[in-house]
């Protein structure tokens, strides 16, 4: 199974979201202009193709084991981690003052996408950490900073969120771990926490686990949460992290795919936290972990989707079976019509997720860079809007286009030893984890609808309508305004009714995302044929494409919201039973 | 997890199939009135649920094993087979003539819904040996069916479908075994035959195996292709079955599912085989069989989507998380309006495919009993119709409804322990065999939309219009009204722009389905509620809920068939590469 990462694919996407002006000097991503953008994703691509790619496979077949508390990630996962850090990778997007390099989370998008793209399993311990460093950045003191985030950074030590119990998923307000103040300023943390990922691994000598706990005397609900840091070796009178912190992990799960990736069960008696932020105050520490994470997560999605459409692609043109109309011989599948709307359907919307992720970290990087506040406070409304949306679109379509590139393969893409079910596989935990897409769905239309009174979803509407109003297809326009229809309607029944907008919700997030993901494509497919780039006609037929076969849903989608919540709602005494 | 027979839903869905003068004396399905019909399926939902259900796990787990030619069921997999024969369950549907009970296929429908439910991997097993009885029985001669066919039909041996080679999978042209003629009547079969489910096993003493296979002297193509009967075992001098034919499984498939039912490499080495029909007229004997086992397959999509659905709506009726709107405490997630729509998307499609699937049954039915000429020739015609849209269909939804179950579960759905992961990997196959739905959506855009210069389609399309005139739901008016356009666009593109009809064959087919789907439903709403049935209530939300969320996705399909087909002909350059 083949992959080469696309990388005239990822620089169009990161100039498209970036802006003309905002690539050249003074702008937003300057920094990553002149070359630097290129530069590091063809090195990216040289370690992912030639590290970890040939892992992955591995990492499946055996996945990562579990003996007595300790567990052994795949053969060959190690040294790979070693040259991951030696190769600096893991501290690009963080802050120069710790280590970093400080570069744009739009660079680190795309470098997302090459990591997962190529390992997924593997890739998510870096995912995690980084989520890690974000939290400590933005919320440590700066005498747990100095101890513990160059380390992070450099990679010599991994992090984890530890979130879920076995009681509390997507309900954070019933988590039961408890943790006790220490007469030092330390803290005492006891309880269990699942689904744990890289929770225990030998790819790094320390693990620092980010642990929501309640304190005795924490307000219940989400309001009596705190964020903790927890390392799994604490340090010693000499300063060396030798000492076994009170933590363990008891279990690793079987899981449906990305075997390597090791989902442990881990257990807190009486541990050594350290506080982050306020006491009760985790929650919002923690989405500053979870943002990120949900954008990288999206761009899991488009990862795996990216792979599976090169995979099906290539076995298409391979393959040969019947006679395309017109044809005088057996023909390669990819000339099957039906075939061919397969491999149209995996491209376009693997290239609309991916704009619209690389809008979201865009939009990241002004909310940080911008110098104007107005600008700068409009960015990160942005951010907001579109982060959900990257999310659940992402990973829906990552496993759509998981599960077609199968259907392309026919009976070899059952059979595991073709690679595209493990893909399928190990795609579909990215709608689940990071908050579901149906949570995704409802922090759309409850919180990011209402962000200032509604004007950030105009923005993103009167933008899509710019695009949509110069386009050749009627059924862009006949998107976006059926989105700006069913915007209207959900604003109103949050507020009035809101079992109605709740059920609405998840049709609402596809609808978003096709009117935006369809207008995107359409700016692409325009930008590339103004500045003659030489992908500028593939860019067009993905657009032209969307637009007739993926966008026109949209008029059904809308209707599913405004028409079709009323008896989602009447139906309850039928479900309830 | 859980899973009950869903009887009740069963019987009402065999009688909205039979018609309700159908079931009286003298109708064509006047042998399963009075009681039998219930009785059958109470008898086969004890047997399944007692025998098949438990072994479904193990199935997964240990998986079918090779050794030195020999295939190894999972533990009690043999028990539960002799169990099965001795229960009679192999002859319901077959002749009488050879030891069956000659039912219905309308009620070897509901039963093979049950068999599949239960245990996938093992349902298999018979639903092969069911297609070739219906190929013996139809074109074997005299002194083979003598010989094999109540054996089958009593479940003594199984029988195999041979036709995929590695070069020959959805295009039979290609296939190169050869066989040669001997001087006894009787040909010697060489060849290798890939994918060959239950090819091999421990479950019966003799496997009959027919095999396509192409004379020296045949013209090339699918009409030179002949059909064998290869038994495992020959008979010997006293007519006892002792003499091993020269034939053998090579190996059996790593698969993402179904990992019970042995899927093997099958070699013929100058293996002695018999004629069934007529020298290169193999295809036809092949179509026997194939259409059968495509509505079963469909069948299986449908059993998947039950289980999934039970499985989902009693751990949403368990699992406690957040307060829906209005509630004031923790709620059951049942009650939250974005799972019930995901449980009332499973339940609809279920409860749709089911109605496709019983309907194009009872055709079959019809087609053979009905004694007006005329309306027997109409019924095949219709089971003809249906045929491809209930293969494709009911496994398309197979898809999603598991894919769905594994959402409502959220993390704990990722874990391969609670058991809906694995309905979701056995699911996937059946998208794939018997017809990839890609063929399908062909089948019924070339062959099936032509049949009688269209007038099937037309009669079936009224059908629909005369139900959904009647309905409140503006919606199903729509999705036929947006049928019949698609339909007069697909018939004349198949004829003058071929590229361009089959290039919308699968959103075609999926129109067709969701306008079938959502009248046959709301024909059954307004019955249940004439006859004041116990369920009328929930058959009347699910229509409901089916036309306002689901049917409403028609419009959109019907302009991908006629507007978006052009920009797939138009991306090949981009495809091609």
């Amino acid at each position: 199974m083949t992959y080469r990462t696309p990388l005239q694919d990822l620089i169009f996407s990161l100039r498209l979201a970036a802006g003309r002006e905002a690539f050249d000097a003074g702008g937003v991503h300057a920094d990553i202009a002149g070359g630097l953008a290129e530069q590091t994703l063809e090195e990216a691509a040289k370690f992912a193709e030639g590290q970890l790619l040939p892992l992955d496979r591995i990492g499946d077949r055996v996945g990562s084991r579990f003996t007595e508390g300790a567990v052994a990630t795949p053969p060959g996962w190690r040294d790979a981690y070693d040259q991951w850090r030696a190769g600096g990778w893991n501290a690009i997007a963080a802050d120069p003052a710790h280590g970093g390099m400080g570069l744009p989370a739009l660079l680190n998008a795309a470098c997302t996408e090459i990591w997962n793209a190529t390992n997924i399993a593997f890739a998510l311990c870096p995912l995690l950490s980084h989520g890690g460093i974000e939290a400590l950045e933005s919320h440590a003191s700066d005498a747990l900073k100095a101890t513990y985030l160059a380390r992070i950074v450099s990679g010599e030590w991994t992090a984890t969120m530890n979130l879920t119990e076995p009681q509390a998923g997507s309900d954070l307000a019933l988590l039961r771990t408890r943790a006790e103040r220490n007469a030092d300023g330390s803290y005492r943390i006891s309880g269990q926490k699942i689904f744990i990922t890289y929770g225990e691994h030998d790819l790094a000598n320390n693990i620092l686990h980010l642990v929501l706990a309640r304190l005795p005397d924490a307000p219940p609900g989400v309001k009596g949460i705190s964020l903790f840091l927890a390392p799994k070796f604490l340090p010693d009178d000499a300063g060396a992290f030798t000492r076994r912190n009170a933590l363990r992990c008891a279990g690793i799960e079987h899981k449906l795919g990305i075997h390597g990736s090791p989902t442990c069960t881990m257990i807190y008696e009486d541990a050594t936290g350290f506080l982050i932020g306020e006491e009760n105050n985790g929650l919002a520490c923690m989405f500053t972990m979870m943002n990120n994470a949900r954008l990288s997560v999206g761009v899991q999605g488009v990862a795996l989707a990216e792979r599976a459409t090169q995979a099906a692609l290539a076995y298409a043109r391979e393959r040969r079976q019947g006679r395309a109309p017109g044809a005088s011989d057996t023909s390669a599948i990819v000339e099957h019509p039906d075939v061919a709307r397969m491999l149209l359907t995996m491209a376009s919307l693997t290239a609309a997720a991916r704009a619209i992720c690389f809008e979201t970290a865009a939009s990241i990087d002004r909310a940080r860079r911008e110098t104007d506040p107005a600008r700068a406070m409009e960015a990160d409304e942005r951010a907001g809007l579109l982060t959900p949306v990257a999310k659940a679109f992402s990973t829906d379509i990552g496993n759509e286009a998981t599960s077609l590139a199968v259907q392309v393969y026919g009976g070899m893409g059952y059979i595991e030893e073709t690679g595209v079910a493990q893909l399928m596989r190990d795609a579909r935990i990215c709608a689940i984890y990071e908050g579901t897409n149906g949570i995704q769905a409802i922090d759309l239309a409850g919180r990011k609808l209402a962000m200032s009174g509604g004007a950030a979803v105009r923005r993103e509407i009167a933008d899509m309508r710019a695009i949509a109003a110069e386009s050749d297809y009627a059924a862009l326009a006949e998107a976006v305004e059926a989105l700006a229809q069913a915007s209207v309607f959900m604003a109103k029944a949050m507020k009035e009714a809101p079992a109605q907008g709740l059920a609405g919700a998840t049709p609402y997030l596809r609808l978003f995302a096709l009117a935006r993901g369809g207008t995107l494509l359409e700016k692409g497919a325009r930008l590339a044929c103004r500045e003659n780039d030489p992908n500028a006609a593939r860019y067009e037929t993905l657009s032209h494409f969307f637009a007739k076969n993926i966008a026109v849903a949209a008029p059904g989608l809308a209707r599913m919201v405004m028409e079709g919540a009323a008896s989602v709602t009447e139906a309850r005494s039928v479900l309830v039973g």
